[in-house]
């Protein structure tokens, strides 16, 4: 016989990738509950897509810094295929796909998504998406309901304290109209400029429009006109009218800009909104309404939960143009924000109840006991195999066990527990016909 | 200007991968529900791990086939990575890794994973599992629990007639050591020869431990003679009892077994429980009870809950041996064999309220309308653009609904709407303050 080498792999996750460990999951599985309600109140449906895509369906709508991202590979049998970068295209491919669907169809997915990114604090590889979309209608309504629905999901966490910064695409294309830029790439390249001017202030950001998009002088003064009409959303809604050429596309955008905010003021929403004309969203595929949405209180923490209005993507994969807008909730972003604000907190256990094992000939009784506390709804852990007792204790208290249950050979013979509360440092013999209601009062 | 060629993707999923529309997913997310509402209940703690893990993690714990099975590349900073296998791995490094966290440590997790399997008719390449184990402690109430639980899992999903099919690896073993094969591949390949039994038939089943796996002729009987002990649970122990060597590991394997069967009977299951001797599971990393799940109704439908005892596999990540035992429902497949048996019913939609929108003058009072329903918790659909009533009706009617709300200029100016009920051919007028609660009664 030879001596077998044992070589021990190193437990470890992939840089960027993370293990959520039970006490980030309870409250993070109690959050996409109450987040799934919302869909369901607003009859939005499920829809679930494969982690893995043929690469080409997924190529060409991020732009070229997000087709770098992709986690990108030949398959066994030599497919170029990727892991999903967002929800977005996944859902467009499937609208083109089943022309069957019902429209306008409403779905939500909630599902991980990949980017080979840098990672960095709170910027991950491997995250948590929740997207709602409206296909099929290319009326502001749809806009308007998907911001509705955002703002709805945040008041339900126990969020008050939030601004939702709405633009509009077909303004800021009105705009590059005005100073010469083409649309495609070339406008997405100014865009993606003015997008980063809140981090990196107007000096630098004119330098960009120069040196990197070509704009002249007077384009770049006409671009900060632009960005300096701020105020209230009236005040800002007015400038926009005198702003643009009649039936011009900047003038169609104002309109949209228009009949959203008064649609969300019908539904009591103006105190959670702002018009930001400095929102143009990085990807390339929106088209009209884009928003996003951050947490007061939490000053340069990012937005939480953003998303727009995309008529041409789903037209990639099929014949006919289908309209669509989304929203997509940051479930990780959201959660840490929760946790600085104090509205979430990690919780270690979901049950408060532990039946002992007293020794090995007391197994079934413990069993017994287990489920009949179960069998009323009550959550309860058994502890899986015979201990020392303090043993046992030690366990409850580790892991936040209120209370503990304890059947010895004479309790066993009285048909009677011992139950122990942990909180109260006393112990109650009860009748095991009894427990569950006796548990359920002592936990109320 | 120069025209643009504009190519059209093909909208497809990859060979082996599948989209879970509406229709699939609503009744699906029920049954998770369900199922994380009995992980609770048995104290149970969600555990979230990567998609992608190191491949080394991967290897080596599923068998030479398994191992061929995995996606895996090189990724961006050409790392060897693997797209997870299946969900007890991952936990086997999770628990590596956090020493801190508690033990015995329960953790559930539903979660895809992806094998390049051929795929056939309910066979997928990316596939949902559901899993709970027991990790830190080695005693078979342990395994009984999980069993339990997993029977609860069925009961709860309203299945009455199941088989949880037992066995023991030590048993196992203990016959394999009886017939002189070696522990570890050969041994391996010997309990997937037998893992054949029921889908080949004896003969075929001879020929290959003989041709394949090199056993003589009197091994051979010795095997079969094993797989002939068959009955009652009791007849089986009994026959088992007499059939290994004092001392022996078949003889602990045989205690281990009856210990199971004495817990399961205490609290009621017997009736869901038989031993199967020839049932070995493919997997390298079980080393005690193993279990089986098959429906009654659903004869050659495949096991829908399967796992087992492994005390081996955490102990390849750290100096520990840790000790674990888990289970594991195949989710698709048993809403497979929900489907066939009409327990479980595609559903296409989840509100059974529109809010049509009459003109594009009255997008507000509909909006208003649709907020009022959702502010009662009752789920409803705004139609999300003015559009001919007819129309809107039947959209209406295409996608379940009961109840059609719409809102003329005279409704609106009185307060009032009409409420259509799509069941009845019917037409309300209702005050908009009793909308809501008049809905409810309507629904009840």
């Amino acid at each position: 016989m030879t001596a077998k080498k044992i070589t021990k792999i190193t437990p470890r996750t992939l840089k960027g990738f993370r293990d959520y460990l039970p006490e980030e999951m309870i409250p993070r599985q109690e959050m996409l509950r109450t987040l799934e309600d919302v869909f369901r109140r607003f009859g939005f449906l499920p829809l679930m897509t494969p982690a893995l895509e043929y690469s080409d369906i997924l190529t060409g709508k991020y732009g070229d810094e997000g087709d770098s991202l992709l986690y990108r590979f030949l398959d066994n049998g030599k497919r170029d295929v990727a892991l999903r970068y967002d929800l977005t295209v996944p859902l467009a491919r499937v609208v083109a796909q089943y022309p069957a669907l019902p429209r306008p169809f409403r779905r939500f997915q909630i599902a991980p998504v990949w980017r080979a990114e840098k990672p960095a604090r709170g910027r991950f590889r491997e995250f948590y998406q929740c997207d709602g979309d409206i296909v099929g209608s290319n009326d502001v309504v749809a806009d308007s309901e998907i911001i509705q629905m955002g703002a709805e999901m945040l008041i339900s966490l126990g969020i008050e304290d939030f601004t939702i910064r709405i633009n509009n695409r077909k303004v800021l294309s009105g705009l590059m109209s005005d100073v010469g830029v083409e649309p495609g790439e070339e406008e997405m390249g100014v865009l993606r400029t003015i997008d980063k001017l809140p981090k990196i202030g107007e000096e630098k950001t004119r330098d960009l429009l120069s040196s990197e998009n070509q704009l002249n002088s007077d384009s770049i003064d006409r671009v900060f006109d632009f960005l300096s009409i701020q105020g209230s959303i009236e005040e800002i809604l007015n400038r926009l009218s005198g702003f643009f050429a009649e039936g011009s596309i900047g003038e169609l955008g104002t309109k949209e800009l228009k009949e959203v905010f008064s649609f969300l003021e019908a539904v009591g929403l103006s105190e959670k909104l702002a018009i930001d004309l400095s929102i143009a969203r990085g990807l390339n595929y929106y088209t009209g309404t884009i928003y996003e949405t951050f947490l007061g209180g939490l000053p340069g923490f990012g937005a939480v939960m953003s998303g727009g209005r995309y008529d041409g993507l789903i037209g990639t994969f099929c014949k006919e143009d289908i309209p669509g807008v989304g929203i997509s909730l940051g479930i990780d972003r959201l959660l840490a924000g929760l946790e600085e604000l104090n509205l979430i907190k990690k919780k270690a256990t979901t049950s408060s109840v532990l039946v002992t094992i007293f020794d090995e000939d007391l197994v079934a009784p413990a069993a017994i006991a287990a489920k009949l506390i179960r069998d009323s709804g009550i959550p309860c852990e058994l502890y899986p195999q015979a201990a020392k007792l303090k043993k046992q204790l030690k366990y409850a208290e580790r892991t936040g066990k209120s209370l503990v249950v304890i059947i010895g050979s004479d309790e066993h013979e009285k048909n009677v527990v011992q139950v122990k509360d942990l909180n109260m440092s006393k112990q109650f013999e009860v009748a095991l016909s009894d427990l569950p209601s006796w548990i359920q009062s002592r936990l109320t």
